[in-house]
C-alpha cells in the first residue's frame, strides 16, 4: 500500500472496466499510473490480463517508489459485489452522474473503502445500478484518465500532489527550466 | 471560440508535441477533448496531420456544441517562437517543472495568451528553454491528459465544469443512476 502523507485510513481502489487489449494499452496505463500519483493506492483490472500494463506499473514503482496493489482478470460484476459485500463504496465515474461538487463532500467523509470505476467507451448498466455514486467531472465527452486524476485532486483537496513515495531510487527536484533528478541511495 | 460562461478574454491554446500517428490516437484525442471540455479554446496538434482525431473533434462538437480552433500539421518550435512574438505566454506541463499551487495564482491573474504544451514522452529541450513557466502536476510521473486537466481545472477554480456549450444538440441532465440525455431543438 503508497504510504508517505497519506491521511486517510481507507482503502482507495480504481477498477478499470471495458480494456481492449492492444487498442487500449496507453489509455489504461495513463489509467493505473494516475490511480498510483494520485494517491489512491490500488489498481485493478477488470476481466483480461495485460502483461504490458503490469510491467509498466512495475518499472515506474521500482524507479518512484510507492507501493500499489494490482490485480487483473478478475470479474469486474463480482469484484463491485465482494466490494458491497465487504462494506465498501462504489464511486462510477460518468458524464450523465452528478456533479462532483454536489457529492464529493459527502465522499471525503465517508470513512468506507472507496471503489472507483472507470470504465471505456460503452459501459454496462450494471455499474450505474451497483454504484452508490454516478459521479460527473463536467456533462461533457471527454477522458476516463481526466475524470479520474480530476476526481482524486478534489477528493484529497490536492494534497495528492505533495505525496512522497517509499523506497524511490528517484526524486525530482523541482525545477524552473530542464529536468532535475536526485538518485535516493538504499536505506533512504 | 468556446462560448458560454467564459470570463476569460484570453485566448488559451493547447499544443500537442511529439503525436505519433496511430500509436497514440487514443491519447492525443483525450487531450484534444479534455482542451474542448475543460475551456480551453484551441488545440493545435504539432508537426503531423491525423485526420481520425480531427474527426473524433468535429463529431464532439457537433453533438455537444462549443467552438475549439483546431490546426494540425503546424512547426511546434515556430508556433511557440510566434506565440511569444505576439506577446503570449507559454507553459509546458511537465514533471520536471514547478509545483502548480506555486504558479496558479501569477497564471490566473496574467491576461495574456496562454499557450499550453502538453508533449508525449520525450520532449526536446527547446520547450522547457521557451517556456514561461515549465508546471509540474506532481512530480511522478503519470499522464498528460491527467495534467491538463487537473492544471485547466486549477486555472479555472472548477468553473469549467459549469461550461455551457453553444449550438449543442445534446445535453445530460444530471442522474444519480442511469443516463438521461435531453435533444436541444436548432434554434435554443
Amino acid at each position: 500500500m503508497l504510504k508517505g502523507i497519506r491521511a486517510m485510513k481507507r482503502k482507495i481502489y480504481v477498477l478499470r472496466y471495458g480494456h481492449r487489449v492492444g487498442r487500449d494499452k496507453r489509455v489504461t496505463t495513463h489509467v493505473a499510473l494516475v490511480t498510483r500519483a494520485f494517491g489512491a493506492n490500488g489498481f485493478i483490472l477488470g476481466d483480461v490480463v495485460d502483461e504490458s500494463i503490469y510491467r509498466t506499473i512495475a518499472k515506474v514503482i521500482d524507479a518512484w517508489g510507492g507501493e500499489l496493489h494490482v490485480e487483473m482478470g478478475v470479474n469486474s460484476f463480482e469484484y463491485c459485489e465482494n466490494w458491497k459485500k465487504q462494506g465498501g463504496l462504489i464511486v462510477h465515474l460518468t458524464m450523465y452522474g452528478l456533479h462532483v461538487d454536489e457529492v464529493i463532500g459527502d465522499l471525503r467523509r465517508d470513512t468506507r473503502d472507496l471503489l472507483i470505476v472507470v470504465g471505456a467507451k460503452k459501459v454496462p448498466g450494471f455499474f450505474y445500478e451497483i454504484a452508490d455514486y454516478n459521479v460527473a467531472i463536467g456533462h461533457q465527452p471527454h477522458s476516463e484518465i481526466a475524470a479520474l486524476a480530476v476526481f482524486l485532486d478534489k477528493l484529497f483537496e490536492g494534497r495528492e500532489l505533495y505525496l512522497k513515495f517509499n523506497n524511490a531510487k528517484l526524486e525530482v527536484i523541482p525545477s524552473p527550466r530542464g529536468k532535475s533528478v536526485r538518485r535516493i541511495s538504499a536505506g533512504n
